[in-house]
């Protein structure tokens, strides 16, 4: 059965990021509901997502007042608001991962609570459009008095992201509705007019919302309102005292470093590349380019993760990339993948599709337990055991975020060009794409990616005409064959001659006329990769991090018995081996082989002259060691783990034996 | 002449902290005013600290309304409370520092200056000797109900504290009196007697001062209030929510590691120390031991500074020691100094004189500018040249802390034991030490320590009857000679068998009727060690740092023209040798050799595999490095520092020619 079938998705374009009529887009992305997955890998996670996770947050949201507070807003109840003042978007963000969970599974019983939920978030909405239940009764003459801390446009932003997906999921507009009003009460209260006023949110959010709902609705006010909210920023003098905390510090086209608060700085770039996408707005793209630089070659941990203080829950320096005091948000991983998907859609340049995938697989897969029940807040690199997922926060903004990006996943998967398609992740499934021309091509992945990279990709139902079907060569891929329909091409493209890792992904492809039954063997090569960092990262000097596909792999003391994972040197030359493992951890390939391991710690000393630390053989002893994929850890007993592992030092090397 | 014939010390007992007739303590302080330092090190240190520091933080304090506050509780001038809640504790701080240095230099203008603040603090007072201005007015009704944030008794105990000092300093009582009022206002609300109310204070401070005031006054009342302060934490249910922040999350001698935030538990062990040293409170000694093994093996930096994290200025976990994020606030370590202080004198053990001395030189040292204008809150052992010495904070507790441990620092180098005298110190000096049998006797220091290890001590005036003279043998100190009168001394206990670094120091000593004239040469070997540190610092993997004597030593960009000092790896065998440069920095011992230099940051990337990382040659160049004293660092133009520098890996490793 196609999912082109299901009725709810009878509207048939339900994209994550609508930009099929963006004009200065390279590619359009694919309705979430015309991807089926199948695979081993993510579909029981979009299994688990909507039969574990998402019925849990709803029950956490009524369970914390967090709906509560919008019957208390309407009248229907009596009782304090409670929670934190943001605690509004957590309930809509709840609303949109339901909403893309019904686009390709419907379900009445989630959609009745959809419905349920919806009506009272409508309920609560004043008359002149307003809607936040912290700013009611008492608290009503403060609204729009403290844009900086109170994320008051902020929760509207999220409450027309969960807005927009509802309508593309169901073509209900009962959501919509409410949206349009809050967003016609935003515009007439901001922006350049006569009797409107500056103002933008500390919390940058509604801007990639209000171009979302401009394409929705095709109403331009709301993407004018998205640009003059990102063009508020860095104005003398400065909505925000000109702190980089707030991005406040430069206007956005002049900055060059992500700073201050992760999440929010991840956003603005997320609202800054929809801008560019809708409008020729100058200097955006360049700013984009800049920060992409930035993030990706100065301020991201090697699983895509960004983040690296507590303090503030933000960016650090240059280089400033501790391990086991990395804080990592998940929710600044889910705004990197939302951003590269943006890149990825406004460029076509497939090296936002490499992070988009490092991110998802290392950096937001970690924030949630293998059953869908806990989350981490922070994603450390290095832990010594105390750092455990929760079933929830006082400040929940990663589990319903991190449902929202499972549930809408399928549409991640392809994009459309002019002249054709983009594949850009890999994993089992069916696709039912809509060209340009309209017609529409049936494609059907079979692989076993991530665990290899093999990858067989069927043209089931083809267009008439000719068409570019283009695949993303992973950076991390140093090789590799294509058959097509058995035979072996010989000028592919995927010997990564630049071969100096990094994001030098790339998209192949051939345009031709396909036929139904068409055959495109990919054959990725997938080797161990010891990963180095720049000197300059303090923590990682004299360690390596170990990826394989789009993995990175850590050392966990559930799988290390015979020594301390943080007391455990890998050889630099000793391989490591990849094994499959069926009922470890749901299933994963692990790393093993043959490492050094010392007892420093027995004797405890932290600082000691060191010709006097020469371990004396004793001291030393060869051990097999066993790496799971990053994603996985912290789902068995605590215990020490870690991604950089130290390599053998001149006055600690001894062979292996 | 001696200063013992200075009018204002002619009380003669003006200790840092008065042990003098503590029962449980094994030496006695002798006080600020026996000695004098004569050296090229200290003294001119002492100097600016009176002549430059002093004038400037009064001027402050004006400037910035800490003054006016008082002036405003008493009625005199009409404003507003300026600045912080505890901006109080820095005027006190200031009168300590003040009548420190009037100790050991009467100056008449800085004691009327000393006496007009004085006035303008006695007369802030209110009649039931309350003291404290931000609770004045409309916000008397807040007294004491905000223990744990608000500070409170923490400025009173920095009122008694520099009550006490002044009148050690200059017999008068004037401020004394003061702080008795307001010590009896303490005790009159808390304690455990019927009538009176739990409590301490957040930021704990006043429990030291207590013990000192009643070491001032014999009123055991303060002494019994200290303890009842101590013993209040970490009860059920917990005065601050149990938490580890405020260190109330287990009783006092239940604590085994540091917590929170490390000024707040570095003061707490001072005042649990001081009320060891009068009780035998069971379980004190314990846990002060139990601490210090935490602080010295788990928790401090190789400077000996203290607090990772900036989030809460606060402890980190074992071995979480970031080098470019250190916090280590320059209070942090001036509380270690004053714990280890009183640690050596409780106990008599020289450890906790090497630790005050590593953390004086290094970790507090280094958190005041050479012409003593500037100050550093932070001290990280990693910088890229953004970090920065002020002129002043809004938040200024570093600046008048470290200017009262200058001008009592005489105070911290001797102890006389019921035998004798104890040496922890060194520099040329004089001091007059009163025996324990009243008899006086004056040695006279001659030594360029720290740059030498060649020590000096003339017994200028003996006592008629024996006693021992015992020298502290550093830690570091791999091995040496003393001489006494010219004749070599074989037994003296100088090599250090035990030879694994760390604190073993110890005292050696020689029990004997002294002559006038005698003369002891102590010859320490004082190479330039390499130190390691545990592996699971991960900041510090495959990096070592330099210590030569009391020295931790540190590359800074201006002395290293030639490579970044990030991209510099020492080799790990070729030396780096000692040489004064007298016109460098107020003179000091640099450590010049060769190292390798790499060009990594040219290409930039964060990330690659690392067989592609193996530079070639071309990229790796011998040059000649040059490092300075860590305490010294960011005085000349801003630039790359850092402590931990990268030693050779198997892959980087290159003969220097």
């Amino acid at each position: 059965m196609s999912i082109l079938d299901n009725p709810v998705t009878a509207r048939s374009a339900a994209p994550v990021v609508d930009m099929a009529r963006s004009p200065y887009a390279a590619l359009r992305p694919v309705p979430v509901s015309a991807v089926q997955l199948q695979d081993s890998f993510w579909a029981p996670r979009l299994a688990i997502n909507r039969e574990v996770t998402l019925p849990a947050q709803l029950r956490q949201c009524e369970e914390t007042g967090r709906i509560d507070n919008f019957r208390r807003a309407s009248g229907k109840k009596q009782c304090d608001f409670q929670g934190i003042y943001f605690n509004d978007s957590d309930v809509y963000k709840w609303l949109e991962a339901a909403s893309w969970s019904l686009a390709t599974h419907p379900d009445p019983k989630l959609e009745a609570e959809v419905d349920a939920v919806i009506a009272e978030v409508a309920a609560a909405q004043d008359e002149d459009g307003y809607l936040n239940t912290y700013f009611t009764f008492e608290r009503k003459p403060e609204r729009w008095s403290n844009l900086k801390d109170l994320h008051e446009i902020y929760c509207a932003g999220h409450l027309i992201q969960a807005a927009v997906a509802h309508h593309r999921a169901t073509g209900k507009t009962t959501l919509l509705d409410v949206a349009r009003r809050l967003a016609d009460c935003l515009d007439r209260t901001f922006g350049p007019e006569p009797g409107k006023r500056s103002g933008a949110c500390g919390h940058e959010e509604a801007e990639m919302a209000l171009v979302e709902l401009y394409r929705e609705t095709g109403e331009e006010r709301y993407l004018r309102l998205a640009r003059f909210m990102v063009d508020q920023r860095g104005q003398k003098p400065g909505l925000f005292g000109n702190s980089p905390y707030y991005q406040d510090h430069l206007p956005f086209v002049e900055q060059q470093e992500f700073t201050g608060h992760a999440v929010r700085h991840l956003y603005l770039a997320c609202g800054a590349t929809d801008i560019a996408a809708e409008t020729d707005a100058p200097g955006y793209r360049e700013a984009l380019e800049a920060l992409w630089e930035n993030l990706t070659q100065k301020r991201m941990y090697v699983t895509g993760g960004a983040g690296s203080r507590y303090e503030g829950e933000a960016f650090g320096n240059d280089y400033e990339l501790p391990n086991d005091r990395a804080y990592t948000e998940t929710c600044a991983a889910i705004g990197s993948v939302m951003w590269n998907w943006r890149m990825l859609n406004l460029t076509g340049e497939a090296r936002f599709a490499d992070l988009m995938e490092l991110t998802l697989y290392n950096a937001v897969l970690s924030g949630l337990s293998l059953d869908g029940t806990r989350y981490f807040y922070q994603n450390p690199l290095a832990d010594r055991g105390k750092h455990r997922r929760q079933e929830w926060f006082g400040c929940a903004c990663c589990p319903p975020n991190i449902a929202r990006l499972l549930a809408s996943l399928p549409g991640y998967f392809y994009s459309t060009s002019e002249s054709g398609v983009h594949v850009h992740l890999y994993a089992t499934g069916v696709a039912n794409i809509a060209l340009a021309n309209g017609e529409t091509v049936r494609l059907v992945q079979r692989t076993n990616y991530p665990w290899d990279g093999e990858i067989e990709i069927l043209i089931e139902e083809a267009p008439t005409v000719p068409f570019e079907l283009k695949l993303r060569i992973p950076g991390w891929a140093v090789g590799g064959s294509v058959e097509i329909n058995g035979q072996e091409i010989s000028d592919h493209g995927l010997s990564n001659e630049e071969g100096a890792g990094g994001w030098y992904a790339r998209h192949v492809g051939w345009h031709r006329t396909w036929q139904a039954g068409d055959v495109i063997r990919l054959g990725l090569l997938i080797p161990v990769q010891r990963l180095g960092s720049h000197p300059h990262v303090q923590g990682n000097w004299g360690r390596v991090a170990l990826q394989r596909g789009p993995l990175i792999y850590c050392f966990e003391q559930a799988d290390n018995p015979d020594a301390d994972v943080w007391d455990t040197i890998l050889h630099p030359y000793v391989e490591l081996h990849p094994e499959f493992v069926p009922d470890l951890l749901g299933g994963v390939t692990v790393l093993r082989g043959r490492a050094i391991t010392f007892y420093y710690t027995d004797t405890d000393r932290l600082y000691g002259r060191i010709q006097e630390w020469q371990a004396p053989e004793s001291l030393l002893s060869p051990v097999t060691v066993t790496a799971i994929p990053y994603y996985a850890w912290a789902n068995r007993e605590p215990g020490p783990m870690q991604v950089w592992m130290p390599i053998a030092l001149p006055w600690q090397e001894r062979d292996l034996c």
